[in-house]
């Protein structure tokens, strides 16, 4: 299983231990790796995929490992078990507890029953037992059990500034980093061609997207999320994929695999079938791309991303004006939200480790914070990340029109904005869909970055990607 | 989403009804179905896979449900939460849970909410709640806040009565079970077949794992199990897929895919890399097809699983004694276990809506019981069914020959069973690998029927197969 050099981990653990010291933080850091996630019965596991925060400080891809760092001393010790010969014949030999620890730099190791004995050691000399906030059933239980806590108690127990200090540096991206996210843009971007390609009417949604996952699997590969493939991209989050493409419609692809490491990729791209863009499509999906190009380039170190979601919206907002959808001025249409309407979300997150980055460890502390804080209104309360960006960071730009009819029916009852918003339009193009475009940006010392290699995204390039 | 028609759920609940009275039974069965498995955080869940009992009992393959029924007034109600217009942008108009109950045959409906003050009012007023085993943290969980247990209180808890009940009644496949169990086959012989064209010398393992897993995906199938698909068949289950084939080497491939309904289907076939089984390849090849031929003659009603598994250990070891591997008499060789020197395993297990099914109710009351008790010899061990067949039961029959280098060495250090086994055979193909043939079969009231179409399997069809 491919790692990064051993110094790597080492280097991250000795940052995290200098920000816990620095915050005056004491006792140990409790890292528990994920077990596997049961699908029919425990042993019929999903597919591994290890925590993102114990596979940072570690490395380590397999099950059934936890990290123990003692903040006060400073030693670092892996804890797991060996196998033994009756499951030897299901696995055969695996490298040992003590090996895997090496590659990771880590010299010390023990079993798990001994780390839960330094843990009830610890716990009867009061020395506090930092961890991160679980999210699985699993590591749940484990930590209820290790820690002597409720289930209802673990989310108020967690260290709140191991949390942040995880966040500051899972945050900003390494060079080996950003080369893994573009080393899984490049399996994204076939994926990408792949589903245009095979776009045509009377093929079943469900036959592109196990095409592209399968093709992701060829590479060894898994999806970082599961696909979003809809003729119906107005439904943010569609997973239903049984329905027959129909030549005329638009589809949005939302696809990204993952590296060899677990770095994730995020690309959306929108699909017209038959392999042309109408007029109202045509004029739509420029504008949406206007949108991305515009917030894009205002990327920058110091640029609170909420301005760049604002911007986002203001663009759409004017195009939308243009084509007889909006009204009014348009910075106040986005102030009070009416946006919304064709934009329900927000115009993208962290992407790292986890496509929406360390999401598990708390949306509003990853984006919000530093004087920022989450508005209550319908679609800017979607945003998941709104404070100044950094070198390093990497970010989605994923501004979209979605024409819901079921929100235009409910906002149209309630009058809602309707100094803002033509019903009238929303409603003639009740069975427009939607359309979005993706790409993962990186903020740089002085400016920003597009990650990985060019997917066909200007109208031109998604036609002659269609037509193969 | 298909499901069988409302009254096959009716029934099914009717039958649990009558087994849970006819036992003494009183109170409430609580069936949970599961909610998503997080892969990276909450929001980022692996596909959903329905708890089975549920699935059984119920038929719907949504999330966040669970089936109440009152053991005393008879009366079932689906309990569940509609989504609101915040979620609708995400996902789009769902059905209601009404609906999705009137798909199951069920008329009344509550909420979550209600869900749990009915348990709390039960517990007050001293009524059992039976429930089964849970096996993913998050399902443990929410029994423990149900029923006010703690986590190390659940298993002993769980209702022994509830239990048997259920596996009787889904040990029994109805016909409509098979057709579904016989529809996954058919996706499974595409994968299979394809496996065989792939097998070439130079190929990644991956690129062919990947490729049958998109073959399913695009039938909008997923795997009913993860795929063992190895040059190390020795490995039993070897999940790793980063190897080179390389010619002259066999592969076994173990692989199925589940029908839309979520029934399992199991199928093991071993390749020659090249198109061509060797010499020793070719001999051990038609001893495994031959105690599978033999054992898969041996099911029938009434016969004890135990007697079909001993009798394919007893052709095998015959067999190895004829290519010199293997001495003495056979059938006191599998008594003591020696034959697990190549046999690690069993023959075979129930397949069902899990593809070892029942698993997680507890292995011992699936395929024990009924005076059947689990051998403690290594190899005798790690058989999961002995009990007498019925009509009705779906069963795998997988034989084997495993060269494992490991257990030779641990063995032969020992001098355990030297009367038996010829060591220096054994070092000598140390490096052969693995060979098993696994297909599924049904008991029908007057013996068997192999499911299926045909999937390649005598070694000229195997051959046929890789030629394309």
């Amino acid at each position: 299983m491919s790692m990064f050099p051993a110094a790597t981990y080492q280097q991250r653990r000795a940052a995290l231990l200098a920000r816990l010291r620095d915050a005056g933080a004491r006792g140990l850091v409790l890292l528990p790796g994920h077990v596997d996630s049961p699908m029919n019965y425990r042993d019929n596991a999903y597919d591994f995929r290890q925590d993102s925060s114990f596979l940072y400080f570690c490395g380590l891809q397999q099950p059934e490992l936890a990290l123990l760092v003692d903040i006060d001393g400073g030693d670092a010790t892996l804890h797991g078990d060996d196998i033994g010969i009756d499951h030897l014949v299901w696995t055969g030999p695996l490298p040992s507890v003590a090996e895997r620890a090496a590659q990771s730099g880590i010299a010390s190791t023990a079993t798990r029953a001994q780390l839960a004995a330094t843990l009830a050691a610890a716990r009867a000399a009061g020395r506090p037992v930092h961890f991160l906030k679980p999210f699985r059933g699993e590591s749940r239980l484990a930590l209820s059990a290790w820690l002597g806590l409720a289930d209802a108690q673990l989310d108020d127990a967690a260290s709140r500034v191991l949390t942040l200090a995880v966040i500051a540096l899972r945050a900003v991206k390494s060079t080996s980093e950003i080369a893994e996210i573009e080393n899984a843009l490049h399996v994204t971007r076939d994926l990408h061609h792949l589903a245009m390609r095979m776009s045509r009417a009377g093929v079943v949604e469900q036959e592109i997207v196990g095409a592209m996952e399968g093709l992701a699997l060829k590479h060894g590969r898994r999806l970082a999320y599961p696909s979003i493939f809809t003729s119906r991209g107005e439904i943010l989050h569609n997973h239903d994929h049984s329905v027959k493409l129909k030549g005329g419609e638009l589809i949005v692809n939302d696809t990204g695999a993952n590296s060899a490491l677990g770095y994730a990729s995020d690309i959306t791209r929108t699909i017209p079938v038959g392999g042309r863009f109408d007029g109202l499509q045509a004029e739509l999906y420029d504008l949406v791309l206007d949108a991305q190009t515009q917030a894009i380039a205002a990327v920058a170190p110091g640029v609170p991303y909420r301005d760049v979601h604002e911007l986002a919206c203001r663009v759409m907002v004017e195009g939308m004006k243009s084509l007889g959808f909006m009204h009014g001025d348009a910075a106040e249409a986005v102030q009070e939200g009416a946006h919304a309407i064709f934009f329900q979300c927000g115009t993208g997150h962290m992407m790292g480790l986890d496509v929406h980055d360390m999401e598990g460890l708390g949306e509003d502390d990853v984006g919000y914070g530093e004087g920022f804080v989450r508005s209550a209104l319908f679609g800017h309360k979607s945003l998941r990340l709104a404070r100044a960006l950094r070198p390093g960071f990497v970010v989605t730009i994923e501004p979209g029109v979605y024409i819901n009819r079921w929100l235009t029916e409910r906002w149209k009852a309630e009058g809602r904005h309707a100094g803002f918003i033509d019903y009238a339009m929303f409603d003639k193009h009740a069975d427009f869909g939607g359309i979005r475009i993706e790409d993962d940006i990186l903020v740089t010392a002085d400016g920003r970055r597009e990650l990985g290699p060019h997917i066909a995204r200007s109208r031109a390039d998604v036609e002659a990607a269609c037509a193969g």
